[in-house]
This record gives structure tokens, sequence and C-alpha cells, in this order.
């Protein structure tokens, strides 16, 4: 077995003198605390603060990163425990799982993927050796003793991470249970929610129904017209925000945004109600209600996220058996300049609009996105997203919008994951980029090294707070 | 306050054996002429050698890469002194603006911006201190005092910068009267007009009117048919060139080509004549009128250049307060190997059609316009334009198009600027990219060091000479 | 006249640290065979084995790669001997020709073009000066020695090589003549075919008679019916199985995949018998012949390549003067995520099949490519094609795909080439490219030496072979 060894120097440029001042700038943004405006972790997973099943449900099975790069591989996701929507078998041993992700853990070499696990085995679990076939029961067993301990439930680990705030990801018609628990009981952690409404707008989808008479049992009220149907909207983003919540998110496939007449809005709000709203009524909807929370961003401040561009379910015999996040979401060509123009000329020059942008077209960064937040004092650029959330991803962010945006119009990093434990790994990696960036500036003499220890800190730490509000919450 | 210092080696890449090269090549053209073929500066300036106002007027309020960054980051442009149309009042206070930026210089770390300013500053204006909010006074009185001194006049510096030929950018329609002054006059620099005539071709603006009436009275005729209008065209041409034009410019979203059966072009004429030509109508004749523009450069030998790509005004309230060029032209995604079609067709197989191509969507240099300037004889690729005018942007350039392209069909380096006395900024800094481009493929022994000198000597100037055929004027 | 030299550590990234891993790693791949999937040698070379004609004919006449950078500079192709189709003279004259191309030798720098000439030119054929105007003469003379002596001709020249198959690409009317007199003479090496169908599925092109009639000729049979037409499709694939092709090759302009009733199908066919099939017929039969090309896969278990993006004969006089392959082929922006869905939800997730996807859009490879490839099973990205098969377009596909797609997602190198002379030059520039982007991994502590030097073999060899499935032949 070879021993697992996470070397100082990972990720920085090998060159000596870009790797020096790397070093410096890292070792003053290490130590920071993690700010987490957006991302998928359960709330119940604080709220409740059991402790993690096995290994094989804490990394594998419900982590489309990892079973996607299997699956492309032809391991079935059956044979990896995935759950099954349409009562298909599925490989229940955990110890079966691991071993089975184990072999084939080579295949994340490069990957991203790797790096977090690899911090996580090391950092987290301090398991001595490399994962690999040979060692697979050797780190099940220490993962899986370590899972009993206490030091290894959610809130420990939440301290132990130095977590400063943690955001959840909410449909628009949740009961945030969980996050008024969190609240009454006063524990003494940050966990947020944030306010997602996509499935009302999607008046297209047969599950819209659904999703309607959940937001109006949450109002306890009937909503039959398109007014009622904002005033709620307005209604449940005031409740998110009374419960902590400091943004919005948004998915749409592509970011059109135009403003209808009332009496359109009404009109689609009708076929909706009715059953017969078409693709191409859900895209005026969705493209006039992406107005609509601009313009309550503006009242509120809730700060809105705008994430488009991802064809979801792409794989439809897989989303038929396993369901949504499956690994088979693919991102599409996506503009910006045209999309946004409606948006932007309304609410883009509005004081108290922060409007987070994020894609899965990286052509977009140098062509559209750094032109756009080198302008408009509403917009800010989002990390990375997804795919991109790598080294060379944020590399590439970061070479393809600062010189346009400007580093000071970009939003600090976010983690964006549904795997607790990954969260320290995803912000030392990104922080470990951002100083080997920074450290090539200043040894191409374009920044002093007191101006890259102002940028590290800001990119690690002050911008993530500015853009969403939290330094004016103290 | 902390001095002010440009590193020897600034943006080489710091690996020494690199670097090393890298300082030879640059060494061997850092002193070369400056030969700017199109650019933003007004012909009255050299006319005129008038002295530059005050620090604020010269730097920041005529200069949108610089306010759309403090903008960006909520600072008002009124409060920079950028002249409203409306009659709002904006600062008039030079002092007070320079302190304001002074204070927001922080905020072009990283960007091309900053490296420009900090040349002009340390290298033309010889101040001392880097500028900051604590400097600002300081910096802004030793500029002043520079000012009014006779060696910093246009011409001195003209002369001092070591230009060889600066080139404006001027309305088919313009008088050129500063540049036939100049020619009368008979002062030793080259100020050469060039023929931009996009206005003539929008003819569904509200603006189209007044633009032909401009040349109606300019030409003392009516133009009331296409076949008369087309006449103008070549007769405005002919007067650019008897003033030394060399070159046409052409700004267009889509750079769409399509002859039009004379007739059909009489309609769209027609049409726009009664102020009644559509959107459609104007894409069209756009297209039809590239066309012509190739054709009539066939004949003239006028240099054609095309700027596709640019969402001018894209923030109305902004272009309402303050007019056009105020760091709101947005670019979209761009398409040329099917666009160009027609024109590449008919002419880009003549041997006296030049035609440079610029884009803003860096996804069309490997894709399209590499393999396009690798085949036809008429074509060479512009520099990196706008906000790619950049180390990363340069750098993306050379990586992405000369393997395909090979070197020789790129056209040499455009300052594209307005600010007269950042254009040896400009210059310097590409030929440092240049040099660091090409002594990367030295260290990676792609190139003999015999060959990148020739080749950084190409780069730098002779490429230049030949594609605006300043080297068949001698 | 200078020496011609190739430094061992060409196309190595200069870094010490990245350099002597990569050192290590090349040294480790440089010997191994060179497996050759897909390219464009004609089966006659090989099967004739005679000798090659002069330099000029070898080297420049029929490689489209070399003529279009002359060509981009205003050398005719008449003067370079490139042959024409309309009756225009062209020069005849080897030695005129080659001094030609020798005196324009420069304009390659920093090109791959240039990269593999000097390998043939240095490993190759052992020539001891660079070529310039001055050594064209001795160039020259020294080449046309060589070719005339028995070790220089196609059979020894693929054994000094260290080819293990050589695939070349072929119509699917085509009698494989070669092929079969190649097997039937039992020479030790392996040449195989590969099944091309494109020209069959051109139904708008006037052409397609004549491909259809070829095709009823090749069957003996009238294939009056889609049914017939598919069952004869269906033959050939049988007859290219037999004589050794693994693969079939498909080139479409958009990857539209979308399966049709029969009944629509036959209707398309029909006007495409009766000569009045509209492009729109074409487009939905293409897309309707990739499910049926798939479907066929996942039975006979060839391989199905997909490439995509390219608008043939982009030059019109061009190609009416000297036909197609003229330099003029050029990129247009391709979709793949829509396009491609109807295939990969109907036979991505099968076992049988495997779908190597080319792009000649870059912007695809992270966007579209990379995830989905890291998802189907079916799905292998194979290496950068054409105009990207260079050292920088090689570092992108690197830096771009593995991260997302993990790097044994991806299909081993394809040399693609139909000049023969040059297929160890550009294995060999493949490896020492991927042996510098695994060092640089190395060097940023991402991965170990142990699994760089697997993963280098991977690229170099193993994944060639597994993706083509000759590890199943054996």
């Amino acid at each position: 077995m070879v021993p697992l060894y996470l070397h100082e120097d990972r990720f920085f440029d090998p060159d000596p003198a870009i790797r020096s001042v790397a070093r410096e700038l890292y070792a003053a943004t290490r130590a920071l605390p993690l700010v987490a405006p957006h991302g998928h972790v359960a709330p119940e997973l604080l709220a409740e603060n059991a402790p993690f099943p096995d290994p094989a449900t804490l990394f594998i099975k419900p982590d489309h990163y990892i079973f996607r790069m299997l699956y492309a591989q032809g391991v079935s996701m059956e044979s990896l425990g995935v759950p099954s929507r349409d009562g298909t078998p599925v490989e229940t041993d955990p110890r079966v799982i691991w071993r089975r992700f184990a072999a084939h853990y080579y295949l994340f070499a490069g990957t991203p993927t790797r790096a977090w696990l690899d911090y996580q085995l090391a950092k987290v679990f301090e398991v001595p050796v490399a994962l690999d076939a040979d060692s697979a029961d050797l780190v099940y067993n220490h993962l899986a003793e370590r899972l009993t301990e206490p030091a290894f439930r959610p809130r420990a680990l939440y301290e132990r991470f130095g977590l400063e705030v943690l955001t959840t990801t909410d449909a628009a018609t949740d009961d945030l249970r969980y996050h008024r628990a969190l609240r009454d009981e006063g524990w003494g952690g940050k966990v947020r929610p944030c306010f997602r409404p996509d499935a009302l707008f999607r008046i297209a989808q047969p599950e819209w129904g659904q999703h309607l008479h959940a937001l109006e049992a949450r109002q306890e009220a009937q909503l039959g017209s398109y007014a009622a149907f904002r005033e709620a909207l307005w209604d449940r983003r005031q409740a998110f925000k009374a419960l902590g919540a400091f943004a919005t998110d948004h998915a749409v496939v592509d970011p059109y945004t135009h403003r209808l007449a009332d009496a359109d809005a009404e009109v689609l709000y009708q076929r909706a109600l009715g059953g017969t709203a078409t693709v191409a009524d859900q895209a005026a909807f969705e493209a006039h209600l992406l107005m609509e929370m601009a313009a309550m961003s503006t009242e509120d401040g809730l700060v809105m996220q705008l994430h488009p561009g991802s064809y979801r379910d792409h794989n439809g015999p897989v989303a038929e058996r396993f369901g949504p996040d499956m690994g088979a979401d693919i991102p599409v060509a996506t503009e910006y300049t045209r999309n946004l123009h409606a948006l932007l000329n309304a609410y883009g020059n509005h004081p108290n609009l922060t409007l987070v942008l994020f894609t899965l077209d990286e052509a977009a960064y140098s062509r559209e996105l750094a032109p756009l937040a080198g302008h408009y004092p509403a917009l800010r650029l989002g990390p990375p997203w997804w795919f991109h959330d790598s080294i060379e991803g944020m590399l590439r962010f970061r070479q393809q919008t600062s010189e346009t945006a400007g580093l000071y119009n970009t939003a600090g990093f976010n983690d964006d994951t549904r795997a607790f434990c990954s969260i320290p790994a995803r912000h030392d990696l990104a922080r470990r980029v951002d100083a080997t960036f920074l450290a090539r500036l200043v040894a191409r003499h374009q920044l002093t090294e007191r101006e890259a220890h102002r940028l590290a800190r800001a990119l690690a730490y002050d911008l993530v707070r500015q853009t969403y509000r939290l330094d004016q919450e103290e």
C-alpha cells in the first residue's frame, strides 16, 4: 500500500519564483474562516446532528461527481448502490460498494474530485494510505470507525472546518422547519436558507400544479391570479429572510429576461392553472419572473444568483430509473449580452441590487461576462461553477475575466456542494489556486506582493462577505 | 508613499529559460518606431498642438476604460466629471475627480489599464510615487506642472514616443480639415485619416438622414439614387486617400456579407430615403455595402478593416444621460465562416485586397479566424482587440491562432486608442508579450533564437507596415 | 547553411521540475508501437509498395497543410504543382516546386507542420541541414537519392516506424481491392479499411445518384426502397469488417441525430431517387442515418467515429479549379448536447457501442464534450483534430477536458493523415506533449510519478487499443 500524502505545495505552479510567493499568499489565507454562501447541504444534517452512516453512503451513493465517472466506464449505478426509483434492486452492502469504488479510484487521476477526496481522507479522516483496490478494506474500516466518534458528527465538523456561515438551497415552498429549529435552538453555527423558486416558474412542466398547490398550502390561500401568485412569492422571500436568508437562486436554461405587461402575465398564469401552458409560454413567464425577482431584490435586498445553461437529465433512461442529479446534466452554449439586456437596463444600475452571474459556458467569460461585470454596478461574477470548479477551470476563469472585469467585480468562492465533508477541501483548493494565480502576477511584475496579499484575502474572504452583504449583518 | 517602479522584466514569463530569451528579443524591438495604423486620437490634437489640460481631463473624463471600472463599483459617472448630455450637473473640479480616481486605483490590479497608466506616469511623466489615495495630490501636482511644459505638448510627445505614423478614424462625411491643415503646414509627423462610413450604412437608424445630408453637403450633390450614393462613397474614399489614408474601417454587429442585385439595393436605398427602412433592410444593406467596399478596395488599394461583434450602448439609462462610448459596449458571439463566405469567394483571392479581421469573440480565434487566415491570400488577422488587448489576451491570441494561421498572416499591433499618451505604453506591452511568447517557443525548441529575432521584428514592425502597405509608400 | 537539429527536450515545458519528469515519461513511451486507427493514407501505397516519387510529389503537391500556407501568402497553387481540374497548366518540375517551397519554409515557424517536416527530414531521411532557400537543392538531392533506396519504400518504412496497425478511410462503395490484395498476400503489416458512407447520406448533392449507382453496382442489386438501401449499408459494413475493419467514420456539418419513422425515411429516399431532395431533407436523412449507424454498431461492434463541424470547400473559385481538400475547409460552431440527445438516449448506455467524438470547435471541449464523455458509457473523446493537432492544441484539449471527462474517457491518439512519412512525427509530438502535460500534474503534486507512468502509457498506447477494440482482436 502507498502512503497518502498531501504535498504542502500542491496545486502551485512549480516555477520557484511563482511558488515562493504562492506559499506566502496561501499561508496568509489558509486559516481564514470558510464562508459558504451557496450550496446544497441538507439543513437536517446540522439540525439533527446525527452521525454519518457508512463510508459508501457518505461518499459514493449521493455524489454524482463520483458515480458518473464509474458509470462512464461501464460500472452500473445499481452496483454502486445509487437508489433506484422504479424498484430495480441495487447493491446494499456498503463494503462491496466501497471496494468497487476503490478499484476504480484511478479513473479520477487529474480531476478535482480526486483532490477533494484525498483531502477528506487525509485531513478530515486522517487515513494513512492512498485509496486503491488493495487498501479498500483498510480505508473502509478506518472511516467507519471515525464515523462513530462524536468529533465526526456534522456540528463538530462545522466547527473544525472553520465555517462562518453555511447556506442551503431550498424550494420556495419549503417549510424551512430545520432552519427554524436551528434558530430556535440557538446553536452557535450559522446555517441559512436560500430562496429557490424555479419549480414555480416552470409552468409547462407536468409537476407545476403540485408545486403551486404546495405554495397555496404554505400560504393558506388560493392563488387564482397572477397578482396573488406574485404576492405569494414576495411573502415567501420575506419568510426566508426572516430565517436569515440573504440570497435567492435561479436556474434557467437561457438567461432570457423580458418584462411582460401585467395582463400578459395574467394570461400565461391562467394557462398554467388550466394546464395548457406551452414551452414558449414558460420561457416568457420565466423571463418575466426574473425581472420580478430583480425588482423584489431592489426592495428586500436579497442577493440574486443566476445559474443558467444546464440541460438537465440529458440521459432519459437514467433519469427514468434513478431520477434527477445523476451526473447527466450537460451544459449548453449560453448567451448573456442580449438575454440580460432587459434586466440590466431596468435594474443593473440600482444600488440595492446585487446579481451574481454563473456560467457553464466558458466562452462567455471573456466575451460577455467580464465586460458586463466591468460596467454594471449591480453585477458580480460568481466563481467557476460545477465542472469548472477545478484547478485549470479556476485558472481559466481568472485569466479570462480579471483583465476586463477587474478582480474586485468577482464574488469570491462558492463551494456549491451537497458533500458536507468536502467543503474544506474545496475552499482549500480555491485558495491555493488563487494564490498561484496572484503569485504569477507578482512574478511577472504586474502586482507588488503587498497588493497580492490584499487581493488574496479579498478573494478568499472579503469579497464573498461583501457580495452577499454578510459584512452588513454584523 | 510607495515608489513607482516599472520592473525591467515586467510581463515576461518568470521561467529563467524563457525570460532570458524574452529579454534579448525585447531589447531588439523596444526602440523600433511605433506604427499606429488604427486608432481614435483626434487629429486636432496634433494639428493644434495645444497643451493638454489638467490631469483629470487628460486621463479620466474621456477614457471609458477607466471610469467604467469605478462605475462598476458604485462610483457615479457624474462624480468623475464625465460630461452629461442632459444637463445633469457633473463634478468640475479636476483635483476632486483625481482624488476620487486615486482612491479607487487599486481596482485596476491585474488589468492592462493599470499597466498602461503606470507606464504613462513613470515613463512619460516621470512620476516618482505609486498612485493611491495618499499620493493623489502629489501626483496631481507633478502632472499639472509637466503639462505646462513645451516638452509635453502633443507634437513633442509624438517625436519622443517614436511614432512613425498615427492614424485617426474619421466619418466618411468628415471635412478632414485638420488632416488638410497638417498636410499644408508640412509638419514632419505623419498623421493619416481612415475612412469609416458606418453611419451611412445604418439605414434603419433615425440619424441616417442627417448623415446622408452631411454626405450630400460634402459632395455638393443630391444623392437620390443608390448609384449616386455608391459613387459618393467612392469619391469620399478618394478624398481620404488624397490626404494619405491607407485604410477603411467597418463596424457591424454580424459580419454578414451578401451582394444584392443593383435593383434590390436601389429598393432599400429608396426606403431609407423615405424613412421606412427596417432593421432587416439595414442588415441586407450593410451586407451588400461590405461587398462594395471590398470591391472598391481591389481598385483603390485601401486596406479594409472589419470590427464586428460589439453590442453598442448596452446600458440604456447611461447612454441616454451620457451618450455613446461609456464603457457599456458588450461583445456578442460572432460567426465568420458563413458570414464572410460571399465576400471571400468574390474577393478573397484578389491580389489587391487586404482584409484585416478583428474579433471580440475569442472562441472564433482557433475555430474560424486562424483557418480562414491560413488559407485566403487577402486575409490578415488583426491583433487582439479592445478587451483582449492585454497580457493574457495577447497570449491567448498567439497561442490560439499561430499554429494554424502562421504568424505571418497576422497584422502586427494596433493600439486602437483615443488616449494619446498611452500609445507608447500599449506598444511596449505588446512587444514584451510577443517577446515572451516567442521566447517560450525557443525554450521549447520550436524555434531557433535567430528565427525568433526575425519574428520579433516582424510582429513589432515589419508586418504592420506590410499589411497596411506602408512599405509601398516609400 | 544551418545544421538541422532536433533537440531532445523539444516541446517539453522548460521548467526544470516539469521537464525532468516529462523526459522520464517520454522515455517510457517513445518506443511503444504506433497504433493508427484513423487516417487517410491510400491503401495502394502499402499494397503496391512502389518507391515514392520525387520530394515535391511526396511532400508538397498532395498536402493541403503545406500549400495552403504558401497560398495564403500569395503563392499560386499552380506554381506549387497542385493538379488542376480544369486543364489550367501547373508547374511540373519538382525541383522548381521544391525551391519555391524551401524559400517560404519560414512561414511555418511555430506550426505543427514545421515540427512534423523537420522530424521527417531529420529522423526519417537524415537530412543534415535546415531547409531554406540556400539549402533547397542540397536537401532535394539528398531526399531524391534516399527515395530510390529499398529502405525508403512504404513497407520498409512501415516496419521502421513501428506501426502496429494502419487504418485507411474508404468510401462505403469502395471495392477494397487493395485491402483484399494485402490480406491475400499475407504481408505481415496490418492495414485496415474504415467504413465511410457520407456520400451516400447526402441526398441533396448532385453527385448522390452516382454514389447510389456505385452502391447498386457493388451490391449487384437495385436499391429501390429505403429498406433495401439500409440493408445494403449493413452488407457493406460486414464486407469491411470481413477485411478487418474495426470502425466507421461519419462527417457531417451539424451532429444532429433524430430517428424518423420508417415511412418518413422512405419518403425522403424516394425524393432522393427522384432527384428532388432538399437541403432540409438531407439534414433529416443524415440525422436518421446516424441513428441507424449507431444501432448497427451495437450489433456488429464497429466503433463509430463522428467528425462534425467542417464547412467544406469554402473557397468556391479554388474548389472549381482544384477540387476538394485544398486547405479551404473552415470550421463552424458545433452543438453537441442537443444534437446528440436522440442518439445518446437510444444507444449511449449500450455496452456494445463505442462512439468517438471529434470537434473543430474548442469551445465545446469543456462545455459539452467533457461532461458528455464523463457520463455516457458509450462515449470517448477523440484526440484534438486537424487544426488542433498541435502543441498548444493538445495542451488545450487536455487542460479543458481532463478534469471533467477524466483521462480514461479519451481515445488516445489519431494521426489522421494522408502523409505517410509524417506518421511517426505526429505520434512523437503527441507523446511528448502528453508527457509534458502529465509532468505538469506531477510537478503540481496532483499525480504521483507512478500514476503518471501508467497514464503516459495509456495515452500513448493502451487507450487507443481499448477504444478501437484492438485488444479484443488478439
